[in-house]
């Protein structure tokens, strides 16, 4: 009783252990790790803040929006995530997506936009956590990467063409497709702000000095890698700061739209529960935030991981991603993902565990409490900083890669980046998605199918029509099937093989070869039984080869197996010894 | 110039010949041939007679269209089709989908009923050769076992509830779901009819006797298996001849519902094209027609080919049953396709060419000048007819088969099963599609991993957790993945190969063993990339083993190549001698 009741103690504090990472890391946590994620965490404190604020513009949020999401969700990973490393909070993709979703069902700036905005990062943490309970994370396998770099490539653009008339200092589009952006561009060009413009130009120049020549500088100075890295990242607190200083210096206030005065101090607790009708509407977006959230976040993750030989949990990520935008909710956040530029950051500022995201979140606090500081921000540097995020998220390397590599995912990407430009984003992705599908299933129609031939004397069998000295028999045709059977293929599986059965009318077995086929479903359980019955009245027997395991545990349980005419052997060499 | 022209020529007629079948077959054609296919061709009439008038009636359409249809679609398919004895018409299910997809447009019985219905049959018609025309017939492969088994015995319900009026001499259900079907029969109970209940009852009877014991009846008299087929699927016609005998000798004309009075004579050739928005509100219906009618009817075609060493030509497939169905719609029927039972009877009633569809289509021809015959046909007895195909049709043993082998396809059975019934035929089918699809890349989403270790002294390597004999090297981790490296499984290898690396610190060497790798995507491209960079900054160097040819030639191609670290293996044996 004792005995048992001990067990369960342990077991439970197993499972206890395995939902709450902490319990993990904190073991063996001293003075060198603090140190190193104190240096981290506040390294990324100055990439943070200025880049949460121009997100929350871009998901047409208040500034301190930003900043509670990052608050709450740095927090809440830190507890639930399993990546010592990514840094959780808004994202220019998922702002945008938020911005989008929400926008169908209210009015930018308007109080019911905020509380559409929370409910979507409820929903989307709800949904997180509930593919967890689910065992779901496989979900994310739906995103091809033509699709992502299609999809990703496209919404750039858009949020690009959205930020030109904050750039100019025109006022916003209230049309945010890219034709409806463009034609307000034009129209509205005459109200040029020349002001937003020299501080747009200003700030786009000092982005991209930082990104291309300044590592370059501090290089030739001397510094380490991490260090230059930190400083190189931080090129949107430079704009922050300097925009800042600039508006409050020549009292450009009036000429320049700004940030203006945030609340200061924590945010209040409260809790965005939509009724039926709001969640059947919000659901679709916050289902394909939900897979953009954690794919984003789990590639992020799973190469920081490998850098340094650790464990990614696919799990305990929806866990720790579908906590912090639950958290970011209750603090009149919006959905929230990891960052690929924070976490990288943190990750080469020597971040050892989630405390580093903890302090990191203790300095967005502390920002919160000067908030005032922000006041003089222009919101035309802001967009600057989104302009040049949104250009970093292009891939251009690996649209090149698709381009020479694959058709198939070329086609892909074409078709998913004109829809979401045209379409926008929801209806570009699912078609994304429903475009590699069936090409994926095209492909795997038609498998590869081969028949082999011994290799001169040896034990070897080879494709007869790559190797022009692998000899079939005459009497066996041995056909080498490189693929699971399953109904996507077995139709033309069927057909091969009744046509080469009927082109040679000596053949008396067929042997198939299963090396490849890891399982059978029962569309090829009846291609197997069809072929034995209709072979047989053709007065060909069918026998298998290299059955794996697995699928030979399976087929035993079939009366296909129990019934078979022909035999099931363990190499090609003795089927062939056997039959020819 | 005339060694090219008779090159062009000899070229063309190849490309004439592959079009047209008959120019195969016609030649080297004579007595024995057709004395056989007179025979076959003979005896198909009987069964087609009574069951395509059944199908007319289930369908929604007069009687007189089930003979039109069947008399084009055996003539067109004869001249285009590749099989020498699939027998094509009107069948069950195709009836059934097409009075389901033509109700939502016209009143069953109105003109513009049969209008819609011909329309349906020459979208089909046209969808099928379009099919051909993209080279696209891998359509087909969507739908797996489960989904058609679900289909098709959710359909057999539908069919068998909505002719119990019928059966029952009650007024047709104007609301043909299965709710509405059983209520409508329930409410108007009171008004059975109980001369038409008599004669139901007696087909009924009839059919399962022919069905169940004429066989073994026969067998006894000593008559031979194909005699004795043609009898026993001759039910019908003894149901159709006693019933309307019964009729007329009893006088029951005005107490049952006959058929009545047919148009004699040859149909006349009507166009039935729609407008666009017609078209458009038909095409996913028909996208759907199509498929089934190809599917079934390459089902058939396959199998019986395969019974007598013949080739079968899905592409051919394609014309010849897209042109019987451009041809049923012109004479003013409606979607046909391959008939199993038909098919079979002519099968093994010794059909050897097309030219047995052309008898049959000149028996049916005969049977339109003395229509006058059928005027008293009962069609409770039609009902019969139906209800009995329709039980036939549902493959018990298959049910049971997926619910003992395979649990994915038994959700995706049950799920199918259940939304055809309470949805419908269309959503009901496309939703078994999808369902199917996202199983499926669950399952791919997980390939089939193993760390692999040498056996003993020898060359082989197996996996390690089902080989206790089986030595990993402790600095090479090598890993075999039975799959292909593609979107929908790129995430599990990377985390399952990163774990391996993460938990054994002194690895040095990681070798991927593609044998089972027969196509690289983007995704599994940027996967290679990744490992690679991830590994190296763990210190840890990527190696390739037994990588295929056409995989090899692609990735020779790419920069992962140009710029890998590691080496590119023959065999796992040469790897492990040089790493380990």
């Amino acid at each position: 009783m004792s005995l048992l009741s001990s067990k369960l103690v342990t077991n439970l504090s197993t499972k206890l252990r395995r939902l709450f990472p902490p319990s993990d890391w904190a073991r063996g946590y001293g003075a060198r790790e603090w140190r190193q994620d104190l240096l981290a965490g506040v390294v990324v404190v100055f990439i943070t803040v200025p880049q949460v604020i121009a997100y929350a513009l871009l998901a047409g949020m208040p500034a301190e929006a930003g900043l509670y999401a990052a608050l709450m969700a740095l927090g809440c990973y830190a507890l639930l995530g399993s990546s010592p490393s990514l840094a959780v909070g808004p994202t220019a993709l998922i702002a945008m997506m938020t911005f989008e979703a929400a926008l169908s069902h209210a009015t930018p700036g308007s109080e019911d936009f905020r509380l559409v905005a929370m409910q979507l990062a409820l929903i989307t943490g709800a949904v997180l956590v509930l593919l967890r309970l689910v065992n779901f994370g496989a979900v994310v396998s739906f995103l091809s990467h033509a699709v992502v770099t299609g999809f990703i490539a496209a919404a750039a653009i858009l949020i690009i063409v959205n930020q030109v008339p904050s750039l100019l200092g025109l006022p916003a589009s209230p049309d945010t497709s890219l034709g409806g952006a463009l034609g307000h561009v034009a129209a509205s060009l005459g109200a040029l702000n020349e002001a937003a413009l020299l501080i747009s130009v200003g700030a786009l120049l000092l982005l991209v000095f930082c990104t291309f020549w300044l590592a370059g500088l501090l290089a030739g100075a001397g510094l380490g890698a991490s260090a230059i890295n930190s400083l190189v990242k931080s090129g949107p607190m430079y704009v922050v700061l300097l925009g800042a200083l600039l508006v409050w210096a020549l009292g450009l206030e009036a000429r320049v739209a700004v940030v203006g005065s945030l609340p200061g101090g924590l945010p209040s607790l409260q809790a965005a529960l939509p009724d039926l009708a709001r969640l059947q509407q919000l659901l679709p977006s916050a289902l394909l935030i939900a897979l953009v959230v954690f794919m984003e976040s789990t590639a992020i993750g799973t190469a920081l991981a490998g850098k340094s030989r650790r464990k990614v949990d696919a799990n305990q990520e929806l866990l720790g991603l579908g906590a912090a935008n639950v958290g970011a909710s209750l603090v009149g956040g919006f959905p929230v993902a990891g960052s690929f530029a924070r976490s990288v950051v943190n990750f080469s500022a020597g971040a050892v565990t989630p405390v580093a995201s903890l302090v990191t979140a203790a300095g967005v606090l502390v920002t919160l409490l000067f908030a005032d500081a922000f006041h003089y921000l222009p919101k035309a540097a802001l967009s600057a900083i989104i302009v040049m995020s949104a250009w970093q998220l292009v891939d251009f390397a690996a649209i090149g890669k698709i381009f020479r590599f694959n058709w198939v995912d070329s086609v892909t990407f074409g078709i998913t980046f004109l829809a979401v430009l045209t379409l926008g984003v929801e209806p570009g992705v699912l078609l994304g998605i429903a475009v590699s599908f069936v090409l994926l299933i095209r492909e795997s129609s038609r498998p590869h199918i081969a028949v082999v031939g011994r290799l001169g004397d040896t034990e070897h069998f080879r494709n007869v029509e790559r190797y022009p000295l692998a000899k079939a028999s005459p009497q066996v045709l041995a056909v080498r099937v490189d693929e699971s059977l399953y109904f996507v293929n077995t139709r033309y599986i069927e057909a091969f093989v009744l046509n080469r059965v009927a082109e040679s009318q000596c053949i008396k077995h067929l042997l198939l070869i299963c090396n490849s086929t890891n399982f059978i479903d029962t569309s090829g359980l009846e291609l197997l039984e069809e072929l034995s019955d209709n072979l047989h009245e053709a007065g060909v027997t069918l026998h298998l080869a290299e059955v794996k395991g697995p699928v030979m545990d399976k087929l035993k349980q079939t009366d296909f197996y129990r019934n078979m005419r022909g035999k099931v052997y363990l190499s090609t060499d003795i089927a062939m010894k056997d039959l020819a």
